[in-house]
Formats: structure tokens, C-alpha cells, sequence
């Protein structure tokens, strides 16, 4: 379909079919059994690996134009598809395919007080709206998730990216197609056109949930714009603190990793706080120095090492995403605690300590959706949690928190059994 | 504080500055244990008991007001306390007292694959927006469901009941203070200008979640206007099934209960499906209309009553809350299923049948947030679920859905509990 010409009123109508269809397809879907999803996930994979040849080929497309467009090496990078790489997306549907199903799942049960049994049960949320930028692996991945779990989906992905897409979008509904799916459960959005997106966003009663993925700005426009509800991933501006009795060798071990593992994934440390009761603040400061961080600190992580550079107010609200740390010392865990309120950004926060009591109070008090006691905050993933894959990491308050997999894409319906029941 | 001279900007910092004291305040309430969060609400139905007769008084301003402004009966019913009114919201809020503590109950825990300890434990979602109508019973009901789960409340309710809510609201907060809790975490707005109210939808990141209680045009505003994710509940339009295979008693008992035990309610019937194949649908539509119901169907639901008026294309869309029933023969399940596919407002349906395929069919397939079989609509309340309670019945699709009672008013944080891992 050719929608370049569409007219806006055009685009609410084409949000309006792509969703019919969907929904369609959803209800059907909605009838297949934990196998015969699986089955189709197993199928897709397979198709993946089968037209591995032409799905290489449109990523060479996208790759000519993106280099004539001047994206950056890293940004060609992300859009880049090699067999290997294709070989890792067939292996995570495949993977997917292997996940408890959590659609029929019984939540709770319980006789109501007037003697008719009650049920939770878990169900697909209905048709998902994927939003995302130029990573091709996730059509993939949150198409298997989608279908997982009994939803519909609807995809829009990165135009830099476009020509791969569609490629990995048409092998995965072969698949589910020869599983006997409705490969129109999975569908990819027809045009790259911006108003088809803000369609996206207002179409509420017609896509049940949207899922931003990419940067801070698309993040923000989607929040900013959609009458959907939006499970959204905003900053990951994490913090370490290495209370007054952490052992010295797991703090800056721990502190190292946070930092500088990868420096670039949300779950990466963005500042770190040192009691200045903790003796060895100045090692730990050494080692993250010495493997190629940049420091900026505050009046008295600037005493620790020569190499902190002073932090201006900003450098506690940003998330570099870069091997750039911010450093300050605290008194005590209150002041520490009082930092983490006014600067993170609700994703991942630490504490490295051998005092129990202090791991109680911040792992109770702090208000993030991930606290951890003793570990680096790079484990900030659903894959890490043990739940198989995830769809992102959500930071907002309702729903799901954190990482969210399968779970997070279903919703439950009560079920009444009854034998007759008036209400007196 | 008197707020009627504020200008926009004004009605934004207003609601910063509730929410900054509300978020205080919620912060000191997460730190009370379960029997001091009891105590306190223990002691606002004692405050308000002791109260009553400020309460009174303040309610009779509010009826003498609402009989010159020329509300009607229905409405100044609704309004009007008196001493037992006033002794139910009481026990009402000592009933939500006896409810047990969702916060700190861990949803799940496992070891991750790196052998870190992994708990999801429920937490207070933190402030809640709660806008609500007429009922100055509202007031305490919510305000006791938040301070239940630890949450704080910004109650803005309606005009009309501005003294009632006001008087309910001190005596509230005397309990809390005099408990030892901060009074602050139940706030009532101390303006009933609109503009306060457009502010409260737009303070994302301030207020956590809106709940919006009354009609329609209330929910749709504040669901087209919200920037703060809602938990709504809209229309109830409920349908009742009679399958080929009901018992044909208790298909007339149910749907006299489900139409006309209360007609007001968001769970009562408001559309009747009758199987062709059923032999008593004339018995079942006698005793709704000997009941004192309108009756308006198609035509061959007209064929079984000479009562039944024909329906129009808007009556299977309609909300009546009154009694008329619209009633539809048709034949088979599919039809009935596709029936409430497209009216249904996703509340409350139910199917009456002593067919257990049919019912399990009706069940799994039906996407309302509530499904029965064999009972009435009318059950539809978060009491009768045995949830002690209910803030509302959300018929959206995320985090809570049907009755919303203490578990709703939650959200959870991930605890890592390490050894000192690092990720590789």
C-alpha cells in the first residue's frame, strides 16, 4: 500500500482498518492454544533463517541510504544486520517460543459472599502499538512477545530502517501463515508518514496500549501526545551508593561494572554517591578513572582524585548514556536517600553495604521501580530477572514496572460462576 | 484559603504546592506499620461520629442550597446525610480499617540466573486525584481506600456538596492527627473553581493516578483532558444471555434481578439476549414488564410481548440507568457474542445457561472485565467479590480492571538483593 499522499482525515481511517484488521486477527489468536503459539513463534524463526538472503539484502538498502544520509558510525551500527546477527533474532523468537504462555493463568480464586465462585484470569491486552527507531531486531522481538501473549500488534519502525523491516516483517507472518496464525496479528505500518503516528497515538478504543521504545524525545512526544495508555520507558538515571560499611573490593568492583560495563543502556550508573564514611572512596574513584571515565564531582569528590572535575547543577539530572560519571559524597544514608528523591528517574537505584539494617531502609525507602542491594545496576533487565526477554523497562507507576516480558502484556478478566444468584 | 481570584498559573502552582505536601505526607504514611494505618482510620470514623452534628448542620447549608439552585429529588437524595447515613460512612470506614495491608506483600521471588534474590513487593501507588460528584459519602470512602494502602488523596468533589465534603474532610483529618498520621496525606482542594481541576489533570509526574467518580460527562472529560494516567470507569452497558439450554425459572429470576433490583447501578441489565431456541422468553419478558420495565426489541422479541415497543438503532447503545430494557432474539451463541462485541461497554455480561460448554465458551470469549454465568449483573460490586470495598469498577484495560478495591490502589518495586555481583 502507498499512503504518501494520504490527506490527515486519511490517516485516522487507515488507523481505523490497520486496527480492524488487527483486532480481527487478535480475537482469533485469542483461540490458539499455548502450542500452537509456540508453534507459530518456531515457524516465524524459521522463515527468518530461510530468507535470510533477501532480508540481508534490504538491510544492505538501508545501510547505502542511511551512509548517504551521514548517520553516525554508531547509529549505522544499530541498523546493521549480518548472519549472526539475523541467526541471534531467529534464536530470541525461538526463545519466546519457549516461555510459559501467561494468557488462562488463574490470579486468584475465591468463593464471594454470596456463595458463587470468583476467578482472576489473565488475558492479551488486545492490539499493541509498538513505536520505535532504528534497531530492525525489534520487529522481531516484540512481534514474538506480542503473539506470545495473545496480542495484536501493530509496528512502526525507524524510516532508516525501513527496507529491513519490512523484510523481517514479511518472514515472520509467513511463518505464522504456514502455523495456520493470523499473520495479521502482526502487522507493520504501511507508510513511514508522521501523521500516521500521531493517528496512532489518539486511537484510543482501537490499539489498547502503545509501547514507545528509542530516545528521550520519542518517549516524550508519544507521552506528550497520546490518548492511548503509554507504557513507557523514560530516563535511566541510575545511582550507586557505597554506604559507610561496604566492603571496599565489592564496592569499587561493583562501582566499575555499574559504570562502565556498557556505558550506553539505561541500566547503567549515571551518578555515584559515597558515604564519607566509607574509607576508600579514593580507590574506587581510581579505578573508574583509570578505566576511562570521566569524573565530575562535587567540592569533596573533587578531594578524592585530581582527575573530578567540578559538576554544575545539570550533571545530577542527566543521563549520559557515556563514560561520564557523576560523583558526590554524602553524610549518611538520609542525604543519600534525599538525592536519589529529588535526581533519579525512577528506574534503578543501589545500595553496596554490609549492614543490613541500611539495605532494609533503602531498599523499602527508595521509590524506584528496580532497588538492589549488593549488585551493579547493569543487571537492570528482564533477560537478567529471569523472564526470558523483555519489551522495555517502564518507569511510569501503573500496570507494569520495571522489566516488563509477558506478563506485563496481559490484563485479567473476573469470571463469575454462579448456580442462579439474585442479588437480595 | 480562599482561591476564587487566581488567575491560570496560579490554579499550577496551587496543585504543585497540594502535591508537594500531599507527596510529603505520603512519604511519612509509607513508613506507618499496617495497625497504625487501622488505628488512624479507626479514629477518623470516631471523629466523624463525634462530629456529626457539625457534619449535619453543614450538609443541611449544602440541601437548603441544592433546593434553591433546584436540584432535583433524585439529586438532593443523593446529597442528603442523616444520622444512620452518617453512622454507615463510619462503619464504612471501619470496615476498610479491617481490610488487610496490600503494602509490603511480595507478588512473586525467585533467584535470577546470576544468583541474585529477586521480590516484587507491593507499594502505595503514592498521591491519588480522586474526582467525584454529588455523594459526600465519597469523601470518607476514598479517603479511607487511600490511606489504607498507604497512599496519599487530593479529593475535589462536587459543588453542591462543598460544606458536606468540607466538614467530612476536617473530622477525617482530626482522626489521622490525633492517631499520630499526617493529616496532610487526605487532602481536600480548597478551591471548586474548574481551573483547579484542568491543572489536577495536567500534573504529570505530581499526581500518580486520577480517579474519576460520576457520569459520564465527568469520566469523558477528565479522560479527554488527563495528562495523569486515569483509572476510569464509563458506561455500564450490561447484557444478560438466556441460552437455548436455561433453565427457564431461573432465566426469569435473573433477569428480573439483573433489570430491575436497582436500575440506577453501573451493573444493572441494560440489553437482554434471547436465544430463538430458548422456549420461555415470553414468561422471562412478562415478569420484566409486570415488574414495571419498558420494553423496546427488535421484532421478534416484539412477537413475544405485545408490550415490547420496537427498538432503534441507539438503544443498543444506551446506558439507561432507568427502567427500559432493550431486548434482542437471537440464534444462537455467535449471534449473542457478536451482539455484545459491538455494544458492549466491556463492565458486566452474563450468561444464563445450564450448558457448561456454552457457559465455558461465553466465558473465555466475552472481553468484559467481568463475565458471569448462571448469576446476576447486579453482583457486579467489589463488596459482593468479597474486596471489602471498591474505589470504582475500571472498564479500561490496564493495571486494574472490574472492581477496584485496595490491590488496585497499588503498584510494586523490584528488590535485588546480591552478593556483590557484578554482570559479566
Amino acid at each position: 500500500m502507498t499512503t504518501d499522499t494520504l490527506e490527515k482525515t486519511d490517516f485516522t481511517q487507515l488507523i481505523e482498518d490497520l486496527a480492524k484488521k488487527g483486532r480481527a486477527a487478535q480475537r482469533k489468536l485469542a483461540r490458539a492454544s499455548d502450542a500452537e503459539k509456540a508453534a507459530g513463534l518456531r515457524a516465524a524463526a524459521k522463515a527468518i533463517r530461510t530468507d535470510s538472503d533477501s532480508i540481508l539484502e534490504a538491510n544492505a538498502k538501508d545501510m547505502a541510504a542511511g551512509e548517504e544520509r551521514g548517520l553516525t558510525g554508531a547509529m549505522l551500527d544499530r541498523l546493521k544486520l549480518d548472519e549472526d546477527r539475523l541467526e541471534a533474532i531467529a534464536g530470541a523468537i525461538e526463545n519466546v517460543a519457549g516461555l510459559p504462555d501467561p494468557v488462562g493463568e488463574v490470579i486468584d480464586s475465591r468463593s464471594s459472599p454470596s456463595g458463587f465462585g470468583l476467578e482472576r484470569v489473565r488475558i492479551p491486552i488486545g492490539l499493541i502499538g509498538i513505536i520505535y527507531e532504528s534497531r530492525p531486531n525489534v520487529t522481531a522481538d516484540a512481534a514474538a512477545l506480542c503473539l506470545r501473549s495473545g496480542n495484536a500488534a501493530l509496528l512502526r519502525g525507524g524510516s532508516e530502517a525501513i527496507h529491513s523491516n519490512r523484510a523481517l516483517h514479511a518472514a515472520f507472518a509467513k511463518g505464522l501463515d504456514e502455523a495456520g496464525l493470523p499473520s495479521e496479528a502482526i502487522q507493520l505500518m504501511p507508510t513511514q508518514d508522521r501523521e500516521a503516528v500521531g493517528a496512532m497515538l489518539k486511537a484510543a478504543g482501537l490499539i489498547d496500549m502503545i509501547v514507545p521504545r528509542g530516545g528521550k524525545g520519542l518517549v516524550a512526544r508519544v507521552q506528550q501526545d497520546a490518548r492511548v495508555p503509554v507504557l513507557a520507558h523514560l530516563d535511566g538515571i541510575c545511582h550507586t551508593f557505597i554506604h559507610a560499611d561496604a566492603k571496599p573490593d565489592m564496592a569499587r568492583e561493583i562501582a566499575v561494572n555499574a559504570k562502565m560495563r556498557r556505558t550506553g543502556i539505561c541500566g547503567a550508573m549515571e551518578t555515584l554517591l559515597i558515604d564519607s564514611h566509607f574509607g576508600e572512596g579514593e580507590k574506587v574513584l581510581a579505578a573508574i578513572a583509570d578505566a576511562g571515565c570521566e569524573l565530575r564531582g562535587d567540592e569533596r569528590a573533587q578531594q578524592l582524585d585530581s582527575r573530578v572535575k567540578p559538576a554544575d547543577a545539570e550533571d545530577w539530572d542527566t543521563e549520559y548514556l557515556d563514560a561520564i560519571l557523576s560523583v558526590a559524597v554524602v553524610d549518611d544514608i538520609d542525604e543519600a536517600m534525599e538525592h536519589i528523591a529529588a535526581h533519579s528517574s525512577g528506574h534503578t537505584e543501589a545500595i553496596i553495604t554490609d549492614n543490613d539494617e541500611a539495605a532494609q531502609r533503602f531498599l523499602a525507602e527508595v521509590d524506584s521501580a528496580i532497588v538492589m542491594h549488593n549488585a551493579s545496576t547493569q543487571f537492570a533487565d528482564g533477560g537478567e530477572f529471569g523472564l526470558g526477554a523483555e519489551i522495555g523497562i517502564a518507569t511510569g507507576r501503573l500496570h507494569a514496572r520495571g522489566p516488563v516480558a509477558l506478563e506485563g502484556l496481559t490484563t485479567y478478566k473476573w469470571q463469575v460462576k454462579g448456580s442462579g444468584q439474585a442479588r437480595p
